[in-house]
């Protein structure tokens, strides 16, 4: 397929690549593509076309097309919309797919973009390949779109048993390209995992923020605030729409991993209700060690 | 007092400190002091030897002295230990302090260390002005100071009614050759908000890191763990034992903060349980929108 195309250089993995929602997450792979040669021409697809002007003026898309002609032309689609789309958007491109387009998504939840997509696509959902990069940012939108975003970092690909393994290649290849390191799954392993260390982690640092603001003397409060509360509450500023598809979608194992951290917020604040010395420590020790291992090993620093 | 000191040049606002605790706080205090040339000589205290060569080494202190010593000789004695320390050394200095001696710390809870010093100090607590200096780092020790720390960051005073105005004024002005901005609350209302944006999200980072590390898919969700991950739980690396002292100092305050937080949480988790999508959204933009509020106000991006 792809190596049939004429205009595919040495280096290029895509001749046509499409990205439904060329914000930070699509406008980023875009840029990380073409600052490697790896793709040829890049169409975008979105709703709202103040963000299509950016990704069309920083050079990130070539052409604005809509979702039937980005299935009709395209060698890879991308979706990066909120998961909440992904039906929507499948639907709309289904019967104009191309017989070798191969697509993908960068949806931060699996197990549910995974059911759509076989209820949608049918036996097309073999060139299907779930995927999620474990990167992004509080910005968001093609203005922050930059071609490091990815660099070092982590993709999950959670292939289907129905996948054919040239498209699975095709991806793993384009993750590659952004600098990315792959690692394969299962949609419901991802949704686990992610509902502990990504979801949860946003919902404690939203309700947080929330609660603080809401309080009578927010602004004395706000005011005091230093560079703790800074890193604590920096992922609250994330997407509300992105964040509540999120939830939503992945809702059975984040109600199951807040029930975890509940018992373990009570058993820590029993400690304190009960002045005990030793046993806050013990607690806070653990999780500094946890920590800093962590940062050691993971090179986020 | 400070005015009559022959060493004294037109920018020193000290001619003698003392640092109980020349570490990541005290240490940047001095090097802060130092290269405003706002200090004469710099006396070290401190239980840890190799820390206190290191800040010899670095040249944050010019000479390590016991408490007593320091009492005799030091013209501003700044406290810059974990809190629960506070009694014992005023205790030890007491006997030794000259008549024009100021005393301050950089605890962070207040209520406990003003109750501490009016028991140890008695009349001589005109001259203690407790103090918190809202910077720090989830480094610590003397190798982590460095002149800049204070730079644009907020310094809480929580001075007594009891305080000497000239003593109220010197340890203003060295916090303002630090480079930082002095805010002036008394000591309930800085345990009270602190409780809140310092101390609860410590608590909250500190149980979630423990929870995931003690999972028994630990190593897999660390390995997917983000940069949201990583800013989360950047200040559970902090130092257990200073943690444990301001969770056991200002108990009451967190307690109660809890209480404000887990009834947020609940009504969140609530509106998960039943997949309310505009209830879902509606407190995450309310966060958000907090969130990024106050990053564009207080300046720490």
């Amino acid at each position: 397929m792809l190596q049939n195309d004429a205009k595919r250089t040495a280096s290029q993995v895509i001749s046509t690549l499409a990205i439904v929602g060329p914000g930070l997450i699509g406008g980023s792979v875009a840029a990380a593509l073409r600052q490697r040669g790896a793709v040829g021409r890049v169409l975008g697809v979105g709703r709202n076309p103040a963000s299509l002007d950016v990704a069309l003026a920083k050079g990130l898309i070539d052409e604005v097309v809509t979702a039937e002609q980005a299935a009709q032309r395209a060698d890879v689609v991308l979706l990066a919309t909120p998961v909440g789309a992904t039906q929507a958007v499948l639907q709309k491109m289904l019967p104009f797919l191309q017989p070798h387009t191969i697509l993908t998504d960068a949806g931060s939840t699996k197990a549910d973009v995974v059911e759509v997509a076989r209820k949608v696509l049918g036996a097309a959902v073999s060139r299907f390949i779930p995927g999620h990069p474990i990167a992004g940012s509080e910005s968001t939108g093609p203005a922050a779109a930059h071609a490091a975003l990815y660099e070092g970092r982590t993709v999950v690909l959670t292939p289907l048993d129905e996948n054919e393994s040239l498209a699975k290649d095709v991806v793993v290849e384009m993750w590659k390209a952004c600098g990315a390191r792959v690692l394969v799954m299962t949609p419901e392993v991802h949704d686990t995992v992610l509902a502990s260390v990504s979801h949860v982690p946003h919902f404690l640092s939203s309700v947080f923020m929330w609660q603080v603001s809401t309080a009578v003397d927010s602004d004395l409060r706000l005011a005091v605030a230093g560079s703790g509360f800074r890193d604590f509450t920096r992922i609250a500023a994330g997407s509300p729409e992105v964040w509540r598809d999120i939830f939503l979608s992945n809702r059975e194992a984040v109600l199951h991993e807040l029930r975890e951290v509940r018992a373990a917020f009570e058993q820590a604040e029993s400690a304190l209700q009960q002045a005990d010395g030793p046993a806050l420590e013990n607690f806070l020790e653990r999780a500094a060690l946890a920590r800093r291992l962590w940062a050691s090993r993971s090179g986020l620093v």
